[in-house]
């Protein structure tokens, strides 16, 4: 593994949840680490993300160093030949080279604008860090994609399933604020790799992007889709087709108990932060279905797997 | 010791002094906290609380995540079945879950509002990350007390005082800005267990907490308070009975070395920051009498035997 | 070395970039700083010095804590005998004798106001934690310094240094913004010390501090200055005569391919963050000539051989 920029970064999944959960099971303060500097750049905010990471590179004997990209540095110009007259006080060319002199592993958040579908899909703040760093480059959540939180996402599926092929249902969930498709995205391709029964059920209008999705279906009944299903992932994300906008929806799609009666007792899933009551119920999140906060511990494992697998990469 | 939130959670004062002055002057790297984290949030600025106890934890070996909790991260939500629509991504309850996942022991910072006193009262925020999180939580100052700093001056106490039965005087002192009662409260709650003579001195209108000061006597006139006095311990905080008010005070109550006359030299003490002049003369800090720095020193230690006793709860 | 604020801390320049080259080749994972901590505290943003003194100190086995001076504490009074009464929550002294407390080594960032050339020259900041604090303090660049980055610079220079005697050119160039002076100064001040031709080419009205200058040329003909060049460090900064101003400059300062066939194909050096195309072209930036990736990489092992330095004066 050169990059963890994306769940295709992977090769063998079956093998990485193994090693994820091993690092869980068996004393993790390895020493793979020792000597070894995380950088962790933030262009957004972050709680999970930022702790377990942290926490993964410290149990692997790494420094870590985190820095909130605009607040405490300088502004970054990513443009290709730009005359910086402006605001802008550092090229990127500059910033992911020196980063690349400080760090032996580089960890960035960068959210989409959600105004500009090209520009948000082009990935340019991943993408750059990736072109002009010199050692791997950590996805920690970006336009399109949180492969960190389905490869978690993976672990936590596993270590709860008890059927021989499962259900899954990926449900959209409403939410007051236009929010990024890149857990959702990351999650779809994550769940191609399993052998599952999958579905996708959104309002009409909330249909992700049919690159990712393939040929997964997508159900508009919610209750249809519920059925018997062994796990529910819920998730907001706004509109792919009328880019980045909250449509109006008619029916309440909050995923609660009384919904949860047409699946098989199922798990639910989420990845955190949660709007309870508008999201999902707290008869849910306050139940035994909810495994949102063992889905949150694995955030850990996950992370000390990939950055293992990176450090390996460094040594190799 | 299962949480350290108040000064109640210390069943014998002479064993952790002890235990603390044992850190302080013995090699403090230990080895108790080798793999452990500790997490730490701040609804509210720290200096000496954040590092002290930062350093006290990486003396025992322990890893440190410092979150600064609204910038960083998301605001939080507090009340129970709340329908989170508006502005709080995150509720307590999640929170303090997932950080007992990525945590071995919590610490948090959450000044009081001083407009409400019974919510203030109700430590919601201290007390939300105590009835959720699985691990243990220690209180970096709270709506009502500031035990850590109560312990570094018990330490700061026991270290300077040379008579068998001091006297010990906490005067309330001016400031601009309205304060709360948390380390005046805190010092009471102490002193209330050691086997000395102890006075408050406050303008009227200034009594603290009668459910705090219970028998201990309140002088209104600073200067009879002050009388042989062997420690006077400085701290401005707002009116209780008019609560979170500045009020209007005829006489000015800053601590000066004419007013020291009338003690037996006495040793002076305050948390700090302290505004020079206003609240403290120069001629105080600036000369022997002032002990404020060594009982800054002492927050290291008192941090180190809380830390470690809550350590050994871990494994116990 | 009992500080280091500035350049005049080092006796032997030749010492201690072998010490520093000898840290960066060999196993730098030493445990010179095991048990002590370094705290740095930022009264500007910083990514490069940040992470780089972070490393550094790391490295030697420090702990490290980090302040956002204003943003995470108190903001500070510098002024002595000030009464306290309106915003500054904390005097400097206080601070200062509290940070030594906690921390073995403090490192400090301060730029100047660039309003008042009197009250820059005296260091307010950076002098008052010399003053009031009983350990090292290590300048990250002050009002009117930047000895870091020099220290950083003459490793550089040393490493790409072909020429017996070689020409080292300091040029001014433009920015949209007043900067400081603190980096061209120290940069002079270190050139001094080196067996070099030395000029300094810049707009009239630019000419720098003459005290720091003493006998080295001004040449205000940047291509007659550029004649022959083995080394050009590239730097803006504000006015000294017109102090803090952006004067009108006719002809344009800029460093690019065409500038640099005057010289010996001359290394291009420059402490970034360097706005592209306005302070230096991509054509240089992006080709052989540059070398300021390498010479931010030496940020690293200029700051580790200051701190075992101090590390070794706090055992003596």
């Amino acid at each position: 593994m050169k990059n963890y920029t994306t769940l295709a970064d992977i090769d063998n999944l079956e093998t990485i949840i193994r090693e994820a959960r091993g690092l869980k099971f068996e004393n993790p303060d390895t020493k793979a680490g020792e000597g070894k500097t995380l950088g962790m750049l933030f262009f957004n905010p972050s709680l999970r993300t930022r702790l377990s990471t942290e926490k993964a590179a410290k149990l692997l004997g790494m420094h870590v160093m985190v820095m909130n990209a605009d607040k405490d540095g300088w502004a970054l110009e990513f443009e290709d030949g730009a005359v910086m007259n402006s605001d802008k006080a550092e090229h990127i060319k500059e910033a992911a080279a020196v980063l690349s002199q400080y760090c032996d592993i580089i960890a960035v958040r960068a959210f989409p604008g959600l105004k500009d579908k090209e520009k948000d899909e082009s990935e340019l703040v991943l993408n750059s860090f990736k072109k002009y760093a010199s050692v791997p480059v950590v996805n920690l959540e970006s336009a399109t994609g949180h492969p960190l939180q389905a490869l978690a996402d993976a672990i936590t599926i596993q270590e709860h399933n008890t059927a021989e092929k499962p259900k899954i249902v990926l449900s959209w969930a409403p939410h007051p604020k236009a929010l990024p498709q890149s857990v959702a995205n990351s999650f779809v391709e994550m769940v191609h790799r399993l052998d599952v029964d999958f579905v996708i059920t959104n309002p009409e209008g909330y249909d992700l992007n049919p690159a990712v999705r393939k040929d997964i279906k997508v159900e508009h009944d919610q209750e249809k889709a519920f059925k018997d299903a062994d796990f529910v992932y819920v998730k907001n994300w706004s509109s792919y087709e009328d880019y980045g906008q909250v449509l109006n929806v008619e029916k309440n799609w909050i995923v609660n108990q009384e919904k949860l009666k047409h699946t098989n007792n199922a798990k639910v899933m989420h990845c955190l932060p949660v709007r309870r009551n508008v999201v999902i119920a707290d008869d849910v999140l306050d139940s035994e279905n909810s495994i949102v906060i063992q889905q949150a511990n694995n955030r850990t494992f996950a992370a000390q797997a990939v950055l293992k697998r990176l450090l390996e990469s460094l040594d190799a």
